[in-house]
């Protein structure tokens, strides 16, 4: 098999043939046993033999996706994990189908050898919940967890010496604060039936979360039709809010949007509001929790502002992506900038 | 035990008795055997004993923290998880002590059938990266991954029949670009190592990723730092885009600030950056990349527009939080809003 050569490197009492391109085998002799150690995980017994030297004895299979392992499985090789490149210099591996740990551990094994011959840094292994029977096994060979959603779980293992350069996990949650305001300066408010407020009469903004993949406008919109049923427009992002902690670990971002109702007639959420009613805003500012709440009196004012024409706050103009074809949202101060759109795509707002 | 009546359950062939407080056997009875099933995972064999009757023959030793189990452990009881109540009738458990998966069931299925008798909702199962072997058990339990940081695995169970409002994972990582304008025009640009653009020749401007726990304006002077050595002050958020999909399921928002420099010599980030200098924003334009990347024509439009001081961006007020003493920052257009500080804290920038 050309430009394939096979290397014996013995894990306790199992060998295992890794296949080497004849362009490699200069850069192995260089890596240090402690590397391979590290890169393993350093489990118990673990011990190289013949480093740096070929043998010819095993017969590589594929040299990309198998290692002639004769002692370690009963077929006499151990399949290699499937990887797709990152943009960074990294592999990223997702489990589809059932394995045993004990197979994973030594495919998990070959594969970090063969990554690091070709120079791979980051290797991401993305397990399905229902793989979750590996999970304490690749925390043994040294991963540990990147983030997770309901359905699967991301682990990160760094092969260099150098340092861990992956990217952080997300950081922020984001949510929204509508401003909904009619022709007669009235606000539409609500009262919630659970968090701080419950119970206490306040009457607030509607609020909300936005959705994994939700634009921000579309959040808002989302948010005061569940809410209130209101239908309403966007207008402008009027400020933000970032505050940390607020969740776990976890950051949050609070964008104030300014909304032109395009309905009246109110039918509250049963399930979440107690309340919801149109009020005049100084109404709003008079309660005794404004007068201490300073992002509700904060609000309250840019709200104003923005109805008395005296305020400027971002919208929303859609831009592509030079890299993809994705599009996405720019909010800027438009009534300050006078750019000139490439497209009429990127005009639009919404 | 004043208070605390005992009701057998039957796990396959193990007893368990529940331990109830008086107001609580009411409800019990209304609890139906199928969601009693979804509560422990539906396990085989499972049973329920004694259903809404009473039975003392086992002695309840603490109302909070164990119930008799006389043939499922040697000990005869099984301690209850220690749980703390969140802000939504949920609870929170840390798992701070190894455990072994079989008692750690154990513990889990009596609490669970506690925290139910208790109007619970939310369970929140926070495992250490070093009970990585309780990850398995706990799916198998009807557990779902919610998020994870690289110490530790954040699950979560829904206890009622009721639809999941249990809160979305965090959802964004937070970017930002920093334009560096110095009194002659110049901006600060860089060519970048890694990414997309490595290798192109592009000039670009610093950008980077705020760590966890970090604000959008002490990010982009930290970036700028890191990545030149110049040392900036922060002005104005000018814009900001939100993306989708641009790591893994995650969303981005990348905040475009404008700074301020306070020292000119450039010392670069030789790990990151290929090269670096301050160079007319103009020349930076008519880069054929800055024609066709429709977020740096922006980027350099506001840029511009902000240095002719015809552009109003987002500018960060410290606010106080009503619910806590943490503090946050608001980002307004406070140009255009006239708003008295209700402290002199509230008024500083950065």
């Amino acid at each position: 098999m050309i430009g394939c050569r096979a290397m014996m490197l013995r894990f306790g009492n199992a060998s295992l043939c890794l296949c080497l391109n004849r362009n490699l085998i200069g850069s192995w002799s260089r890596i240090r046993s402690e590397s391979i150690r590290s890169a393993v995980g350093n489990p118990r017994g673990f011990k190289i033999s013949g480093r740096g030297q070929l043998n010819n004895k095993f017969s590589c299979v594929s040299k990309n996706s198998s290692v002639v392992t004769p002692e370690s499985t009963g077929k006499g090789e151990v399949d290699l994990l499937t990887a797709s490149d990152d943009n960074h210099r990294g592999v990223i591996v997702e489990i589809n189908d059932p394995m045993n740990p004990k197979d994973f551990v030594s495919s998990l094994r070959a594969s970090i050898l063969n990554w690091r011959q070709q120079g791979k840094r980051g290797v991401w292994l993305k397990l399905p919940i229902k793989s979750s029977n590996l999970v304490q096994p690749a925390v043994e060979e040294g991963f540990y967890y990147h983030h997770a959603e309901p359905s699967y779980l991301m682990l990160v293992y760094w092969i260099p010496a150098t340092k861990n350069t992956l990217p952080v996990n997300a950081t922020h949650r984001v949510g929204v604060g509508a401003i909904v305001m009619n022709d007669r300066g009235e606000v539409l408010a609500v009262q919630e039936r659970s968090g701080k407020l419950r119970g206490s009469g306040v009457w607030k903004f509607p609020t909300g979360v936005v959705d994994q993949g939700e634009d921000i406008f579309a959040g808002a919109v989302r948010e005061v039709k569940e809410e209130t049923g209101i239908d309403v427009e966007f207008v402008e992002v009027l400020a933000f809010r970032q505050s940390h902690m607020s969740f776990f670990e976890k950051s949050d971002l609070f964008f104030i949007c300014m909304m032109r109702p395009l309905s009246s007639e109110i039918r509250r959420q049963e399930s979440e509001i107690e309340a919801a009613q149109w009020m005049s805003i100084k109404e709003m500012a008079e309660q005794p929790f404004a007068q201490k709440h300073e992002l509700l009196r904060y609000m309250i004012n840019v709200g104003l502002a923005k109805a008395e024409k005296s305020y400027n706050g971002f919208s929303p103009r859609r831009i592509k992506s030079s890299f993809s074809n994705r599009q996405s949202y720019l909010y800027l101060n438009d009534k300050s900038l006078d750019q000139p759109s490439r497209s009429d795509d990127s005009s639009e707002d919404s």
